[in-house]
């Protein structure tokens, strides 16, 4: 996976918006820390709600959400992979909060 | 909510086996870290995969998943609330990693 184009894909798609500019200062609290995340898990995530807007039927692994549904539909499996990656090797402030 | 309890329920219902006890260092990495999350958003997720497991219709918000499915159909809205909060007050090691 390419870092460098993980972060342009989450520029271009306006990851930032809800998640924040460094994927950890999400606007509301029910839009999840992203930053340094796994980057399996990460990919599974984005792939679940691309199957789930897609109309996949209702089997395992798909997640309905109508954001997340609109924005992966955007992504080809490249800019998953590379967003995921990205995401996975920032750093991440959780352990500054205790 | 209530802290202990959602230490309690974590334990009690397993979720150490594939998140670690700590939350943090899951046996698999497509399964993600929980330590330090947001609690509305654990909140949320558990909710989605709830209403999965239930058999709600495919509108927005749900998850589908045949462990988390299994796992959350035992937990009542007061485990997902104290578990949601415990897990967010812990400390993650995520920063360290650069």
């Amino acid at each position: 996976a390419d870092l460098a184009a993980g972060k342009a894909a989450f520029d271009k798609y306006t990851c930032a918006s809800c998640h924040g500019a460094d994927a950890k200062t999400s606007v509301m609290a029910s839009y999840p820390v992203l930053a340094g995340q796994h980057e399996d898990y990460l990919r599974h995530a984005l792939g679940a709600y691309k199957r789930g807007a897609s109309g996949a039927p209702a089997t395992a692994n798909i997640r309905k959400n109508a954001i997340m549904g609109a924005m992966v539909a955007q992504l080809s499996p490249a800019d998953i992979a590379n967003i995921a990656a990205w995401l996975s090797s920032l750093p991440s402030p959780l352990a500054v909060r205790k």
